[in-house]
């Protein structure tokens, strides 16, 4: 195997291209195997192998850099640089991370997980560049993620700037499901060649305009076959913007890709390759239905994911299936409600409501701030907009829920999916941060539910709210329990017998978690009381007053614990002058790494266990 | 006058052309009489007089709908719409806001403030209307604005919904200073017309290239004057992003305006209207220096701002220009220092650096996503970047801060301008979330200094920093005063003698408001400690442990409560079991309005009388 004999890019470029060729087919095989059986990225993956090793081929890493959009596609980077034999860690706890990672290898110039950054980036990296060593810089971006706002504010600054820089318009017609958006139309016109014939009217109308001579022009330029292809560059965009166009280029012809490559490195100023690649390239099951394998998960067989994506599913096992089941619900029951997802209408269990309500789901792309806004502006003229987005990416709308929700009061309802810690993706994905970033903007409620009963409820009370409202649930399966608050805007609690020694105050996910050291602690002779924080904003004071008389209150939430529910309750009670001690678990003040989501908790000490021995370690 | 019988639009639509073109003028007028007394944003409204009463004349307002962009530019709405004798009251406490308040009015659709979400806004209101009434949506978007990722992200979203609805782009050439960025060398390219001479090049090219006939047609086409001109048509940006594009039309004309407007409203889907207006039109002096007029203060003279601005003023008298200043030391030092600026050179502080180290700033214009993002990439690649930004708007890169810088520790340097209540401009410019929302998020240390002193010291200590820093100072001018930290790692308190009753925790502006009222204290013979919380994150634990014999505890910051720095002490307060009562003084849970800063802090509670008062209850 030439795959065997590759530990660095210096080993690469000792290939011929019939050797890289091979190595293309190595490597796709290699993810093909480990993959399913880790879990992780792998159409992305699959559609980038020649294209990455093109990149390795011609550049000189790690003096020379290469920013992954998102990160996702970076497994075939990992594995060319002396990574390989760490695949079977990929995405645990301590293995091989699923995303870039500086502190990971020094091939991996910078850490991403979101969409959109890597213009950005890599401009800055390019600037220094350029008064510096005159490295090369990379960024390499997919179709999806240029609907972000933010590879806008970078191919504008990149025009300006000048500074010599590679963008690789990695083109594959997906973000993780099909894209949308002009600039998708646009991207597949100029794929398809189909621009020319609308083009070609507008030129001619344009032409017969021209005093004396247009028509004549017109009817000479007829005749010429190809002139009108020749003469309207697809490139307008990109050059208007100032920035070098080179395109469509084959992303799977390493040949090809590396000559581009190779003249490319060489201007002076931003230049973008556009390249085609197919996501699940080399792999036919895939190639068809690259969505579904956008992420396998652990112990996967190729074949069954595929059964499974055609034979459906309407029980709902999480809180996005129900949401997106309820919400199908509301909609049949009210014209104005409409749903807004940012590329996401599978992840966000919206798949229901886009069969039953096609016309009043709005898919906005990679584009959470416009998910927001725009759904501002359908509050603000009668609609009655959800807008469901993960936790971690609705952190880029955070200037949107404050100054065009909430300032106004607008009736706009936030779904927050994956709240909380979310596993194998580790620091970028887990959505730590929603209760604290929240929690201090005025006018909003914050709901975080804990079955799926609560996630119902609270959508009724969102649907009839004429105020903004948030609504957090995890990915963590829900499970029906003891605790579940039947009035929505009050605090539920176990009952209370006098004899209780602490008080746990805990939400989500968390409140599972506190039952089972609720009763870890009876069976100690502990008794304590156990009260579910269903409404995080604004709190039940007088739940928090009735509890007073208890001397140690422990707060639980699986969010970042400064700012979050539970230093609220503590400033409560140190207000109020409440004789307690307050514990609060959560997460501190790191970001938390991946593993599963246990694993996880027990990183940050939030588990039953933990629960019992603060509780023990104080009384 | 005219202007003396319009109190609604409808009178407006009584009159002619020429009655409208004096309007105009008396509009101006008044215009030029009024702001100087008020103070407020003068230059831009004076540029859109004519585009204001042209679209009042064509629509029907309030059922049809304008969305502001930024929304200093709706005076003339304002005057338009039966608000004219509220002017005097512009900006004041009570009175008329500076921007579009729907609760003022129903003519104001939608209230904004920061820039570029009124694309998005739009959009939201004519999918509604698609499915409703079917009542016209106009957005007014200036060039400046153009250049946030979400105006994009907004383009983006209308070629694909393909509703009806009139963008009007504004074009005048300045955000709020000189624009940059491709896209306005672009917008600055159709002004001009030069695109033709350019692109006549690569076009020329292009035709060369066709076998056998292509230099025939080139011969051909460089005898017909106009050619090129009339094909290569100058809208391709936004037409390729399949929305209908009208250009350039005058601004200052008001029958082609409303001629062009109504044929506009009749089109099926999205149109771009690009006015090019004059920002201070009608005033010579303004005209001249828009920038010096953008924003003028109360009882101004107009030609005494010019001889400011002429005269320059190196003087540091505000902790901008202190920043500034600092920010040139520290260049002249390190050639690795580079400064980031999104569209606010002036407002931030950075003119004097903008001189001495042109090279080293970076104005990435009204961006800023990218310009934290940008910042990222610099520091990865070796070069200390000092990012200056008004504190609400860094509300829309936290998702940049967590994500790019703090996850990997880049040494960035976040330079927090406008912190805290900022008066005039009310809801949407104040700094009231920057203290919550940068406490929870992980690596990043944050400052809050309290005088000229600590801000050089912040700096120099960010400076040396490895990892990230941020520094939030306000709009309220710096005093040296008593209690200045001499060690920006350690908070300062005031000498303990044993008999002080309460400690007031203070930090920023507060500490100013803390001494008077621990002189007025002391006045009525009661002694509190006051300390300095200069280092915000992490929190000083030994000085917390050595005040926790003093029963009382106030806390007192310009931000929210909620997740704010007094959270944080009474959250250490009941974890550690501690006898003391806290009190959280600072903006509660709600949006503070227009007024004088000192009036806002009368709103909100946080005058020195305000703490006096706080602690004599308790005691």
């Amino acid at each position: 195997m030439i795959l065997d004999g590759i530990n660095s890019p210096a080993d690469l470029k000792r290939l011929d291209i019939k050797q890289l060729d091979l190595l293309a087919g190595e490597i796709r095989q290699e993810l093909l195997e480990s993959v399913p059986k880790t879990g992780g990225h792998l159409a992305a993956n699959l559609g980038v192998v020649e294209l990455t090793i093109a990149l390795h081929y011609v550049l000189d890493m790690p003096a020379d850099k290469i920013v992954w959009d998102v990160g996702h596609q970076s497994y075939v980077h990992k594995m060319l640089t002396g990574r390989r034999d760490k695949f079977p860690t990929l995405r645990k706890k301590d293995g091989l991370s699923g995303f870039p990672k500086p502190c990971e290898s020094e091939y991996d110039s910078f850490a991403t997980g979101h969409s959109s950054t890597a213009i950005s980036v890599a401009l800055g990296m390019a600037v220094a560049e350029s008064t510096g060593k005159h490295n090369k810089v990379v960024a390499v971006v997919g179709d999806g993620s240029m609907t972000g706002g933010l590879s806008f504010e970078g191919l504008n600054n990149c025009g300006q700037e000048k500074v010599p820089m590679i963008i690789i318009l990695n083109d594959n017609e997906m973000s993780i499901s099909k894209n949308v958006g002009a600039l998708c139309n646009y991207f597949a016109k100029i794929r398809s060649g189909k621009r020319y014939n609308v083009t070609k009217i507008v030129v001619k109308k344009s032409l017969e305009k021209i005093p004396l001579v247009g028509k004549y022009i017109v009817r000479f330029i007829e005749g010429v076959k190809g002139f009108v292809k020749a003469l309207l560059v697809p490139n307008v965009l990109f050059e208007q913007l100032g920035i070098k166009y080179i395109g469509i280029v084959d992303g799977h012809n390493i040949k090809k890709m590396i000559g581009i490559l190779e003249n490319a490195k060489e201007l002076n100023g931003p230049v973008l390759i556009h390249v085609k690649t197919k996501k699940g390239k080399g792999d036919k099951i895939i190639e068809k239905n690259p969505s579904e394998y956008h992420s396998v998960s652990e112990n996967c067989v190729i074949a069954d994911i595929y059964k499974k994506a055609v034979s459906g599913n309407d029980v709902p096992t999480s809180y996005s299936l129900a949401m997106g089941n309820k919400l199908c619900q509301l909609a049949d029951r009210d014209r104005a409600v409409v749903a807004i997802t940012a590329a996401m209408t599978d992840g966000t269990g919206l798949t229901r409501f886009a069969q039953e309500h096609k016309d009043k789901l709005y898919d906005v792309g990679i584009a959470e701030q416009h998910a927001v806004t725009f759904a501002a502006g359908l509050a603000a003229s009668g609609k009655k907009p959800f807008v469901a987005l993960y936790s971690s990416f609705l952190q880029r709308a955070y200037d949107q829920v404050i100054h065009d929700v909430c300032i106004q009061k607008l009736p706009v309802v936030i779904c927050i999916d994956r709240a909380g810690l979310t596993g194998r993706d580790g620091e970028t994905h887990n959505g730590q941060f929603d209760i604290a970033f929240l929690q201090h903007v005025p006018n909003i409620e914050v709901f975080a539910p804990s079955s799926m009963a609560e996630l119902e409820l609270a959508m009724e009370y969102a649907y009839r709210a004429t105020t903004p409202v948030a609504i957090r649930y995890g990915k963590t399966d829900p499970c029906e329990h003891r605790m579940v608050c039947g009035d929505v805007t009050k605090w539920h609690s176990s009952s209370i017998n006098g004899t209780e020694r602490a008080v746990i105050f805990a939400c989500g996910a968390m409140v599972d978690q506190a039952i089972v050291a609720q009763d870890k602690l009876l069976e100690m002779g502990i008794e304590v009381v156990l009260v579910n924080m269903l409404r995080i904003k604004p709190i039940d004071v007088e739940m928090l007053d009735s509890m007073k008389h208890i001397g140690l209150w422990v707060t639980v939430e699986d969010g970042c614990i400064t700012g979050g529910i539970g230093s609220t309750v503590a400033m409560y009670a140190a207000n109020n002058g409440l004789n307690v001690k307050v514990k609060n678990i959560g997460i501190k003040d790191n970001f938390v790494p991946q593993g599963s989501i246990k694993e996880q908790y027990q990183m940050c000490g939030m588990t039953p266990e933990d629960i019992v021995e603060a509780i023990k370690g104080e009384l």
